[in-house]
């Protein structure tokens, strides 16, 4: 077999073997297929795209390259949630207490993030002490006695994923939706979770912009998912503005701390029922609408909260944090934005936002960067509400950034304030459910 | 500026600027830029094209990277002469000497054969003593003292041609119109002609494999030659069966010598005659009609034959080679391929004669691979001709191996026999004029 004549197939739109795509991935992770032959070939799948048969076999090729999670162990079935991401996405803190304190079980792997935002792990190790390195057997014993555990990444799952996807973020190679896909179903298949929640952000803030991109991704990655016997839904929700008003990573713990005393912004805790509902369902066989209505009497009684606070406990971090959330450090610096106008906020930009958050510390640009846990957002209005002209927009905390100024302009660049009340505003909330 | 921008526009299929044109040439050449982002820009052209401004930017960026052949000693106009390439094509050999001795100027730039088939500069090299080295002042001084000189590349010209070309050999990137005419048209211009005939090759022979590819392919290396201010011709001529009956370096160099004896094959003369002719006319403003009587009577009067012996001498070449053509070493091996059937020859493969000769000898893999001068095929028929079974189709050579079964065998199976005789043939022709 010869890469070249699997680059010309792809390049002249002949479907490639499973035989070819094993011989692609072995080799690359191997070093025998170089960096120039797998980027011509990443190209070409981006302008050629793949069928489902490729799509499946390219799935399988990068989890057979490393481990697969056994979580046989736990004895339940176990459900794992997947998101595209977004800014202020914090759902799986909310979610995960949520369904276990409801019976499901929840042995969740998240990545460190990379890019602007931070990612869960890096969220939950702003709690002092919270320890997401579990050993395999403290993680099986955690999530069969208290039905979640949520850790980093164990193991050495997918490696070809990871060194597909460095290549395709330096290749401009990232935006291609049966990579994507693929991507997303062979580390979801590996980490061993019997049902997938898939939630697709659409949207400005968001890798898919709109609805029809979505819903191709995310029938994408329902294909290979049910191809590998999993039972997979995919949400498709709205990310035209932030998710919730906290960005940042312990500022949105604290967010979710809110939403799991039955308080908190109306988007985030409405996305974050529907989502623990689908997984609930997929596990439970239940009645979607029962299921709601458990779900929210979950919240609103304070199990979830309790389930939360097991977990941090389970995992080493100060409970204390999750009672009284002013435990939490204060960045050093913190700055406003104020309005210019006044009026109804149309509009956020929230790749920009995004991008703001990131300069203030939220994120890394290299793994090696160590991360502001203080740094973030948080939004004082959002689209459609009113502003007065000189009110506050929102207040940006910093730990390394004194001067805001140019991040303060920044901010205000990503916000349109319009005279007229709107009224067709793209609040987050699901818009559609593929199974 | 941004290699990752760049080729995200260009898979968008936003056109490139100057500016980052000359950025990824540049880059790519002194190694700021690696490989792998390379080839993914270079796919994405395959996919995408580039515009008339585009190639024309990158034409003079990548001629830019060296150096350019400054002509201007010559005191006349130069005619240069490129073709893209095909089997059994040794028309430089008898053209060059035609248009000198009607008083063009050909100071003429050969590369070596790398593929199935020797360059010219192998072919010449295969006469005894034949010098191809010149310095640049002899090369000049002969060019002015008889009108011609062939001689191997000499200085620096379009080290970033070498570099991009080497990438799409190994990520099937090779077979993109504008990627062929920018690099074609970069290494032509840098090689200071003021004319430039072309001469794209249509067919089963050729890399281009109909007229609509071919016709696009010469209208943008005329474009390109325009905007940098050359004097452009080309003609499409096909290539269903090889040029001619001789393939090989030394077996080439006869077949010129017959046709400049006023013998040899009718299709290699009169596609000799056809490019010699439109190569005057750049030169001279003279009448086509009139300049093509001039050609035929330069050939059958001898001239031309005089003018490449004395091209020969001039060379270091020996003289008697071509009064004596049985001087050429013979190949220490031959063996015939017969005819299994009777009937009329339909179909010549030229592609798989062209395998056919690289494997006896002709070409080489690699760079350093020594090239078989004596090595390659005497086609005894060609397409419309009958054969007897059992006549001879064929005779191989070669001085490496002495067993050819399955050469032959693979030779036959490049030819097909028709009981009834043909009427559209496609012998090698002039199909179209561009200008």
């Amino acid at each position: 077999m010869d890469m070249l004549d699997i680059i010309r197939s792809k390049k002249k739109n002949i479907p490639l073997s499973k035989k070819e795509i094993e011989f692609v991935i072995q080799g690359y992770v191997n070093g025998t297929i170089p960096d120039y032959q797998m980027s011509a070939l990443l190209m070409a799948i981006c302008f050629n795209g793949m069928n489902y048969k490729e799509l499946l076999n390219l799935t399988i090729a990068i989890i057979d390259s490393g481990d697969v999670m056994d979580l046989s162990k736990i004895n339940a079935v176990t459900v794992d949630k997947h998101s595209t991401g977004g800014v202020g996405d914090k759902t799986t803190l909310i979610i995960a207490p949520i369904v276990a304190a409801l019976g499901g079980h929840v042995a969740k792997m998240s990545g460190k993030g990379l890019g602007h935002t931070g990612g869960t792990v890096d969220k939950l190790e702003s709690i002092e002490g919270f320890r997401t390195n579990l050993s395999e057997r403290e993680f099986f014993n955690q999530v069969k006695k208290i039905g979640v555990a949520l850790i980093s990444q164990t193991g050495n799952l997918t490696p070809a994923d990871k060194k597909i996807y460095a290549l395709r973020d330096v290749t401009a190679t990232v935006d291609s939706i049966p990579l994507i896909a693929s991507s997303v179903m062979s580390k979801k298949i590996a980490a061993g979770s019997d049902c997938i929640l898939l939630d697709v952000k659409v949207g400005s803030g968001a890798f898919m912009k709109d609805i029809k991109e979505a819903t191709e991704l995310a029938e994408k990655m329902i294909q290979i998912g049910k191809g590998a016997g999993r039972k997979v839904v995919a949400l498709i929700t709205n990310m035209e503005e932030p998710l919730g008003k906290n960005i940042g990573n312990s500022l949105e713990v604290k967010e979710a701390i809110e939403i799991l005393n039955g308080k908190g912004p109306e988007d985030l805790r409405e996305v974050s029922i529907e989502i623990a509902s689908y997984m609930l369902m997929m596990c439970t066989e239940k009645n979607l609408d029962e299921i709601r209505e458990e779900v929210i009497k979950c919240i609103d009684s304070g199990k979830a909260l309790e389930r939360f606070k097991e977990m941090v406990r389970l995992q080493g971090g100060n409970e204390d944090y999750i009672s009284n959330p002013e435990l939490f450090p204060k960045a050093k610096y913190e700055d406003y934005v104020y309005a210019d106008y006044a009026g109804y906020i149309s509009k956020m930009d929230t790749e920009t936002i995004g991008i703001v958050s990131g300069k203030l510390g939220v994120g890394r640009e290299k793994k090696e960067d160590e991360i502001d846990y203080t740094a973030g957002i948080i939004l004082n209005k959002k689209t459609g509400d009113y502003v007065e002209k000189g009110e506050i927009l929102a207040t940006l905390y910093s730990s390394k950034f004194s001067d805001m100024e140019e991040l303060k302009e920044n901010f205000k660049e990503a916000i349109e304030i319009q005279k007229e009340k709107l009224d067709n505003l793209n609040k987050s909330k699901v818009l559609k459910v593929l199974k």
